[in-house]
């Protein structure tokens, strides 16, 4: 998830990696890294990206910061049941950890951004109602989340559905405090990021190669891939400031490690564009 | 290629399923049908759905009329050398070849479909100029095809590219003419159709599961698959007149049959919708 000064950005979760490649897990703890925040200390960082972390308490946030996170990001859910099920608890109890973190995370100028799971549909639930997103939303913005990023977590969106969704969340929470996150189950994270841009939201998470998905919920493919978005941007006349082939390389190198087919349509074709 | 009074066609030709599939044709052959003329004897026949035979000269148009075809369709081409490389003429050439074909339609009665493949680039060109595809859409118009298919025949388009090329082509050929025929080569082809729908087109081709390409054009994987599109317009609200479930069914029958994985993300999600 570099927080590139781009409307593109790269999610994928050290949890959600260990989680579909044990191997990898045993890897890196091999490697002494137990955790995301050991992964923190254990890369090497560029200037001017942003890695952020999970952060789901308290707990977690001061490790984070003990191992020198400069963002951290909350999850919270449009889905009660989901909540339960992903996070332990209701989205009003939620909403209380988070606030605690986020008032620490203010008093450290640490910026936190909001995830809301399911804004689109939710695996247990079924439908979700567009004011259900923009209550939870709301409730991150206000309480400081600087971006909201508004997941469509097993990609059951549509065009449609996804106009609906913003057009309600948009009446609460300002556009440009606003991201969308698709998955590609059902073929739709495309249109679906489309129809946000046509709306007026600039910030659009993905992940090399389509990566990811969520374990928590049946079903969820990966993101969408950044090698796709980027290839749609482009070809949209949208400066991103992202460089396609050195993406396509990226996800090249994952795949092979991961030993794992690219979900990217772009890449699979050659990445050659006209 | 059923011309149902919906917006979503389904496209996929006997010449293709053959060379894709060999013990097909053997299959057909055993049970004597040798081409497509062969196949419209063979098969019963709905009221209400129209056979199309692609009859690229005055040969496979008699041959067509003979066996009771009751539309026929002609494919040009935008780019030159695919022209060439794919119906063996050049684009004036192919001209005077639809334009008896036409001719001796329209005394029959027959309507005609016009095709123009490589509309968002070529295989052996690159880059088409909109106003290549416009000449060539402008000029099957005025001859008398009732409806002109543009087909993005290598999946390279974006929105942007699509939405200029309509631009142009809507400048010389009424929007009610025109139907769009997207391949899902770069994953582009449902932000490529949401596009073309919100500048007014409201046909749209596709195949189900996903099936087709073209055996000319390099890379061509299949056209966008039915499921996909039905999906994201009912998700929208549009009816269409198709039952879903009921195209998902037929796709795993076809599957089945080829022993082809669908390319549909929607089958393989199990088509479940909210």
């Amino acid at each position: 998830m570099g927080n590139v000064p781009t409307t593109v950005k790269h999610c994928l979760s050290y949890e959600q990696l260990t989680q579909d490649y044990p191997w990898l897990k045993r890897w890196l703890l091999e490697e002494k890294m137990a955790d995301h925040t050991d992964v923190l200390r254990g890369i090497q960082r560029e200037p001017h990206v942003r890695y952020p972390v999970l952060t789901p308490n308290m707990q977690g946030f001061q490790d984070a910061v003990a191992a020198g996170a400069t963002e951290v990001a909350v999850f919270g859910s449009a889905s009660e049941t989901f909540s339960k099920k992903n996070i332990n608890c209701s989205i009003d109890e939620s909403m209380l950890r988070f606030e605690e973190v986020i008032k620490a995370a203010k008093e450290r100028q640490i910026p936190v951004r909001g995830y809301v799971s399911c804004a689109l549909g939710c695996p247990l639930e079924g439908h979700i109602e567009p004011s259900k997103v923009s209550q939870v939303t709301k409730r991150l913005y206000d309480m400081g989340c600087y971006e909201i990023s508004l997941g469509d977590t097993i990609g059951v969106g549509t065009p449609g559905s996804m106009f609906k969704m913003l057009q309600s969340v948009m009446n609460e929470v300002p556009t440009s405090a606003l991201a969308v996150h698709c998955h590609d189950m059902y073929g739709q994270a495309l249109p679906n990021i489309l129809t946000a841009l046509q709306i007026g939201v600039c910030v659009v998470d993905s992940a090399v190669a389509g990566l990811g998905g969520c374990p928590y919920a049946q079903g969820s493919s990966g993101n969408v891939s950044t090698e796709d978005v980027l290839y749609m941007l482009h070809g949209m006349g949208i400066e991103t400031g992202v460089n396609l082939p050195k993406v396509i390389e990226a996800g090249d190198f994952i795949c092979n490690a991961l030993q794992r087919e690219t979900n990217s349509r772009v890449a699979r074709a050659g990445g050659r564009a006209l």
